[in-house]
């Protein structure tokens, strides 16, 4: 390689005291073993862009029907948008079933690499990239529709915790479409094309995008990395096993097939995580920055030992570390993460305006999602460096067949 | 093809003419010769998502020495962000050497897979994905400098245009960093890096963040479409032949080696424009939507016959074509567009706010950009669809060799 890393000018060794970085560096190798900071491991075979093999998949479709919705047990797709209506004051149980037909066929066509029926840019289609829009109703719709009997009980608000800081802007909406795809242009149209089409019946309530990394950029099987450089992800159940099904999908009556959404907006604060060195980081999660290894383990996917004592008697990992508070014992009470990044604008001082969508399915926000945040809202080390901004709770209906509608077996 | 109203009159602004007039409608289609809107255009092979070719290219990495800056020449990555800098009162020629080797070393770092040298999330560093950095400088750095007088005589905002709407809050800049990738995750981290970095000499002006189509949508030497359904770039100069050197590369003097950066923010009337039909985007335009070939030709690449009239005697081509308007015949006097699009928020009542970023690099802005932006703000039909709402010029220094940094040229 024909850098010299390690050459260069005088400048930054005093930039390197300043900010403390040598002590950070030493203080790493001691806790992690060598690993955290290795700059070896980080060191990246000279590839030149040109040889990357042609492999061309803005064609590739993702199925529409099914008894479940795309876009939750799909793999996710590198770009996300999620978009919440507010529903006009005229709009009752009969609109919303047009409103549905009308979104589901939008959906169907433009996963399958269509265009809209009434699509003003019927070119930007044809590359649907794995593209997958999943509809959720939020409490309001059960009501506007005169069924709030038939919402599922856990469809509503959240508790309050006490480390939200919650903004409406980002929270609540009686509908919503998650629309995910490799490929960025993608998302947009279709969006665009949802977006048009639900005018008639609703208002925009919010719009958060997110993204993960490139389709290409790692083995699709990898755990990804988040903004703040966590790998995320390690504990999700895996699609196809029974305790995935049992998991995630909702039973009987006509939300079978069915699952919630529970999207909360999770601003990072960068600022003083940066600061922190990456004992403290390691020591919050519970796990090691560079692997992702448990702090008892020596691979990502190792169990963690919560009942390992250090020779002084104290746990290794903390009673109040993220992994820890965020346990689930019983797979079948596990939520399904699929969790998307957020980076906006940067504030004249060069602050981050960056995050977690965090996205979780599961049957029941109830038993799952709500037992879950408690333990975190109670003591869980990363609430130092995280803040819910955002709070949004949907039901999925279950997916449709060829000839049905997402949404007729509550609305019919 | 008998009347088109428009051939012969001034009147630009005839949206309402173009758009509801159904004998323009009917002549045009002749014109396009009925492929305008053809569905089964629009269908794709269902490739299933799981029999795609696990390439992973996350690891390339594009060089970052030499004569010329990389993010110039680079085959456009999926993502970029360009982040514009004021500086702070008391930075001086001094100070901006030494922010300069300092930022420097971050992007010959992140560019090659390495951690910034006090990179506070340095797992994030080892994707690299074609990422390039591009570092810019505004009028207001030259005085700063004390060095006014070796300003290129271009780099200085753009005259005034009437159909600029310009805000302030996407305009202007003394320091610029333009961050492509392949990754968004990637883009993100770098951009971070270089932001905490400028952060002593420096407050955020603004930022603007675009994308393209993924890097594997499709096979990367196709021409992409932007945001409002264009084949956008079809006349570019190219890498590697001599018209590219001298249409892009300044010589003599410390800015050899150099060239110039236009940025303009412009909106894309989307609401209007969707409205439009394919015969009014066409004929404004001068090309086919479905294929990019000009109205007097088959294909994308074929040269547009501007002299060709129809059977009444108008030209094929309007006067007031955007095709037409945008012409250079001296290929060293051509642009190098290197556009993205951006979409960014929705509004309550469903309206996009999105367009392009239409980035150009040139030898010299006044003989190069200016003239062109000039024929396109008397007399554009694609005016009427699009409004540039932010400008900002750059003058983009040489690149540097590995013991080097950017700007040395002019700063010592």
């Amino acid at each position: 390689m024909a850098d010299r890393p390690n050459t260069s000018t005088s400048g930054l060794s005093r930039r390197g005291l300043l900010t403390g970085g040598t002590v950070l560096a030493a203080g790493a190798v001691t806790a992690a073993g060598g690993a955290a900071v290795d700059r070896s491991a980080h060191q990246v075979e000279p590839v030149r862009a040109s040889t990357t093999a042609p492999t061309v998949d803005g064609t590739a479709v993702e199925p529409f029907h099914g008894p479940h919705q795309a876009g939750i047990a799909t793999p996710p797709q590198a770009h996300a948008a999620f978009v919440a209506f507010a529903l006009r004051g005229d709009v009752d149980r009969e609109a919303l079933s047009r409103m549905m037909r009308l979104l589901t066929d939008d959906a169907r066509r433009l996963t399958q690499g269509q265009p809209a029926l009434a699509d003003t840019e019927p070119h930007l289609a044809n590359l649907p990239a794995r593209l997958t829009v999943t509809f959720g109703f939020g409490p309001g719709l059960f009501e506007a529709a005169g069924l709030s009997d038939r919402r599922p009980e856990s469809v509503r608000a959240l508790p309050a915790f006490t480390v939200d800081k919650l903004q409406p802007r980002w929270s609540g909406g009686d509908l919503l479409a998650q629309v995910c795809a490799d490929d960025p242009l993608t998302v947009s149209h279709a969006l665009r094309m949802i977006v048009k089409d639900a005018r008639s019946f609703t208002q925009v309530r919010w719009t958060q995008r997110g993204f993960r990394r490139a389709a290409h950029s790692q083995p699709g099987d990898m755990t990804q990395r988040n903004v703040m450089g966590q790998l995320d992800g390690t504990v999700n159940p895996t699609p196809g096993t029974a305790d995935f099904e049992r998991a995630v999908w909702a039973t009987g009556g006509w939300f079978h097939g069915g699952t919630t959404l529970v999207l909360r907006r999770i601003r990072a604060e960068l600022e003083t995580w940066d600061a922190a060195d990456t004992v403290a980081k390691e020591f919050t999660i519970g796990r090691r920055l560079a692997d992702g290894a448990p702090l008892t383990g020596k691979r990502e996917q190792d169990e963690p030992d919560f009942s390992r004592l250090t020779a002084a008697g104290f746990p290794v990992i903390s009673e109040y570390a993220h992994i820890r508070r965020a346990r689930v014992n019983d797979p079948s009470l596990r939520i399904l993460r699929r969790v998307y990044n957020y980076d906006e604008g940067i504030s004249a001082d060069g602050k981050a305006d960056s995050g977690l969508l965090f996205a979780s399915f599961q049957a029941d926000v109830t038993r799952q999602f709500v037992p879950i945040q408690r333990r975190l809202d109670e003591a869980d080390l990363l609430n130092e460096w995280t803040t819910p901004i955002g709070s949004a709770v949907f039901a999925i209906p279950p997916g449709c067949a060829p000839g049905g509608w997402i949404g007729e077996t509550l609305l019919t």
